[in-house]
């Protein structure tokens, strides 16, 4: 027999009854019923009840046994009474009587509990990782993670990707974030840098004719912390490919994305990828209140600023004088009680507005009635066109923001949100997906009135370089994201891999040639000699298994995180170097006060 | 039709005569034949002909193009004449008609061609990957590298292994090499380190219970370059699985290496596993000379020292009256000329020792003779009975070798690989596997007698607790490493999982209790926990890679390798940090002499 185990813990059925076999595992729980003791003995896989009678030879060993110690057993398989069958469990219908037992590995007291469902601050769970890694939801991430990962390579595979490994130990890239840097030892004072992205790279593996690429790439910004963040990796489905057009991009990753879901998403609604939307990011922005739209709350909204012009409701008429103003209306269908409108003021009070006005429309006997401060002040007709445009009646509401969209925009998004989850419009069964496109390639600095690249400067403009000839503000990139239920799970481009076009788009965003040269001379350079047009995404994966998962916190689906002030608790870093380093290194620590 | 392609440049056959295709691609190579343009069109896939005469409309333009311009062409399909098919071209049967074109990306002069088989400096190569990788044998090799990394996985999953990440911003790891640093912003003055290898992270995942682990990790080591090594990063398959013993880890492994072997090896004969021999460490240094033994060399070198104690070979005679000496043979099958023993005794000479002696046998016409100045000095009874132990015969040779057998033992080994290789012995057609077991856990430095370990410090001694109590030298660990044709390929060990075990193990190399835990703190805590028993291995994927596409260079099979001097030339790493960066690291850069 096996030095450990003849089967897993999830294994044994009535067809094992009569069998001796060896189980090795970890004490669950251990009970004393009348003189016998119960153990649910626990591996990766399962549970099996394992007793053990005072007849046992090992009977006096096994009263020593604590939770959490590791032990092999050795007995017999005995069917269960049928009262006493647990349909819950696999190995429900069978327990196993010791005969022998030797410890594995013993115990110290627990410092957190596997068994049960009690909660324990984040501290203790991160410096004791190996024991809250052992309770059963943890056990469950994991796993999922591992295999929503698998599933992601398969599934490029099957679409003739190849996976290429880009360095980790490299130069500064180009992301905005701040780089995490490595000092060099044998080129002292000089650094290199973990990618914040393989964005370069994979860019170069396209100019070096490889065609199509993806990666589970490692990403590395030093950022400060966030709970929905990791303050130092995470881990991206990265790709790209040669010869193609924005829509080739969505046709490939789309199956990719939406299969995952659908595999791991527990029954979940998943939208099909012919019928994800492709929303401009202006009407994103403008339906939404947000260019990551959660589309499973039906709620648009829209532009009503003509019905408040010159009207009697003053404060919008005033605002709507002065230039880029407008009034947005957030339908809200069944919202239709001043209780609910009264909330949802007291809301956007909360969030800093002076407030949202509000109609709502009940049924007086006599017919529907507008009620609310608003549709006094602008009078009957202009309500009712109101209503009209928005398609509301009887019971429903509509609340108004005005202003500079820029200024309202954020709230009138997550006022969106409130009123589709307060009002159970939003569908928490489903996955719903959108692709955001036309995002801007530069956007002005408000206050120095300077012209920055909005996002990614290596985009190439819809246009080309004619469109860099005009109003740098009307220049759409070929620039997407992917929104799943109101978090961004995909970014990409088409590239700019034209070198003069790349230097006239900079030179808009105020780069001379020579700065570029230096900042990303790598790839540029390489634009030189025969680069082909080409694109790709990156998709989050801590994000899209956290949504698989329904989990709030990315270190619940991390196997070893760094806690909120980028501490690794269990391995205790970050550390002092020792003097030897530092001096190797040609660095000397500013001592701090 | 799609904006860049209808078909790869290796998709069009006879099937396709007549068809009005679009292709996109590199210009490989352009030739003008008699007025008309012949274009070898290629792209990750293939090389179609293209061709261009002068009725075309675009002649004008397509007499612009120049090597590595990467163009899109449409044409129609032709079939080519009889006697200008080229066979060795999967589109060899066809040729493309070009009737319009577009430059996708034209090129400057180039520092480099892609055609043809010119060699350039690896300095050039690496400024210039993008070029140096569209060449065919980097296109193989890149491919290559990713195809075997996917059939591991696909291997590991098989065997009910599941991928785990574990943290490359961490902690300081006990590998022994020298870490990269990576200094903490938000701790300024601590330092992070890249992982050296997952060990401690692995080990902590299997007492986290989830009882089988793989991962393609991603190692760091500062370590001086060489040319089989990289100067930073380099790949594992790394794998740890609980409840086994050794045997269960080669079975589990054993398939997987063999199965990527017989995939991508080309047709070259690759030892089943359950051929694979298992030599103790010990046998290993006697018969070869090394621990990483190539087996498809058939020579297995003997001792010999009873047939030269108190003989006529002073030397030897001498040598054997200290302690610890010993005289072995290298057996040399059909290496029975002076000629070629005298070479070989040149070759010991040139690696630093006085020489070899050796003896040959030769057909003297009434029998066989034996040759050289040994066989004088020893007489013809211990020569005879030195040939009978060997199995030698007319035509072959034997070379000798004395002293302590740490201080020839490695010349040794080089020896009987040339001597495998000259003589045409060693099957050069072969991958041939052994397992090297039973490696001690300690080592005596000769100089200060100090006992260190010899290895792995984290590995199970066998005998546990009862052979720590004995002669530290004499204790073997359950620690085994791969060895294929020279190379080690796999290293591994049952670990050392119980607390009071390893701090004895550390106790015995010089290590208290308190030293032990602040530096693998991490691990040792959680061996107090009820850690099973578990082992695992790594296998070096450059390595493996390499031996398939038979390449001696680690930068062969590396996508953006550093050079020798830990350089990224492409893109240009490492570089000065900016002051703001250091400032905020809390760091002074030492001005250096």
């Amino acid at each position: 027999m096996h030095a450990f185990r003849s089967h897993s813990c999830a294994d044994l059925t009535k067809a094992n009854v009569g069998d001796t076999v060896r189980l090795s595992g970890w004490v669950h729980r251990i009970r004393d019923h009348g003189g016998i003791l119960f153990i649910d003995l626990r591996d990766h896989y399962g549970i099996t009840q394992v007793l053990c009678d005072p007849d046992s030879p090992v009977f006096a060993q096994v009263e020593k046994v604590r939770s959490e110690w590791c032990i092999r057993i050795d007995g017999s398989v005995k069917a269960r009474d049928a009262d006493l069958v647990n349909p819950k469990l696999p190995t429900g219908e069978i327990e196993v009587f010791v005969r022998d037992m030797e410890v594995l590995g013993a115990a110290e007291e627990l410092p957190l509990m596997v068994f049960g469902d009690q909660e324990y601050p984040e501290e203790t769970r991160l410096r004791y990782r190996y024991l809250d890694l052992r309770r059963e939801q943890m056990q469950r991430n994991m796993t999922l993670r591992s295999d929503v990962v698998a599933s992601m390579r398969k599934r490029m595979w099957e679409k003739n990707f190849r996976e290429y490994q880009t360095p980790i130990i490299t130069a500064s890239s180009p992301e905005g974030a701040r780089d995490f840097l490595v000092p060099s030892r044998l080129h002292p004072g000089k650094f290199y840098a973990l990618p914040q992205a393989p964005q370069q790279f994979k860019q170069l593996i396209m100019v070096s004719g490889f065609d199509k690429y993806f990666q589970i790439a490692p990403c590395f910004r030093d950022e400060d912390p966030r709970a929905d963040r990791s303050p130092t990796d995470f881990y991206q489905l990265d790709m790209e490919m040669s010869f193609v057009e924005q829509q080739d991009v969505f046709d490939t990753i789309a199956p990719v994305i939406a299969g995952v879901f659908e595999e791991f998403g527990g029954g979940r609604k998943v939208d099909a990828p012919q019928d994800w939307p492709q929303i401009p990011y202006k009407e994103a922005a403008l339906k939404y209140g947000t260019d990551k739209p959660d589309l499973r709350n039906p709620i648009e909204m829209q532009d009503v600023s003509e019905h408040f012009r010159g009207s009697g409701f003053a404060i919008f008429a005033k605002l709507l004088e002065q230039d880029g103003t407008e009034i947005r209306a957030i339908p809200a269908p069944t919202g239709g009680s001043r209780k609910f409108c009264d909330r949802m003021n007291a809301f956007a009070q909360k969030e800093g507005l002076p407030g949202m006005g509000y109609i709502f429309w009940r049924d007086q006997g006599e017919g529907m009635e507008a009620a609310g401060p608003l549709a006094k002040n602008i009078g009957p007709e202009r309500t009712e066109a109101i209503r009209q445009q928005l398609g509301l009646g009887i019971g429903d509401a509509a609340f108004f923001l005005g202003g500079k969209p820029a200024v309202f925009e954020k709230v009138a998004g997550k006022a969106r949100t409130v009123i589709g989850d307060e009002l159970g419009l939003t569908d928490l069964n489903r996955f719903a997906f959108a692709w955001i496109v036309d995002f801007p390639i530069y956007e002005k600095d408000e206050e120095s009135g300077k012209i920055d690249f909005e996002h990614n400067p290596f985009s190439m403009p819809q246009g080309g370089m004619e469109a860099l000839m005009g109003d740098p503000l009307a220049v759409k990139g070929y620039q997407y994201d992917l929104a799943c239920n109101g978090y961004e799970l995909v970014s990409g481009a088409i590239r700019n891999h034209r070198p003069e076009i790349m230097f006239k788009a900079f030179e808009i965003a105020g780069y001379g040639k020579d700065e570029v040269i230096k900042r990303f001379g790598g790839m540029v350079n390489a634009f030189k000699f025969g680069a082909p047009p080409h694109g790709g995404c990156a998709a989050g994966i801590d994000r899209i298994v956290m949504l698989l998962a329904d989990q709030q916190n990315i270190r619940e689906v991390i196997m070893f995180p760094m806690n909120q002030r980028a501490e690794d608790l269990m391995m205790q870093a970050p550390s002092d170097p020792t003097s030897d380093q530092l001096m190797e290194l040609g660095l000397r620590v500013i001592p701090q006060d």
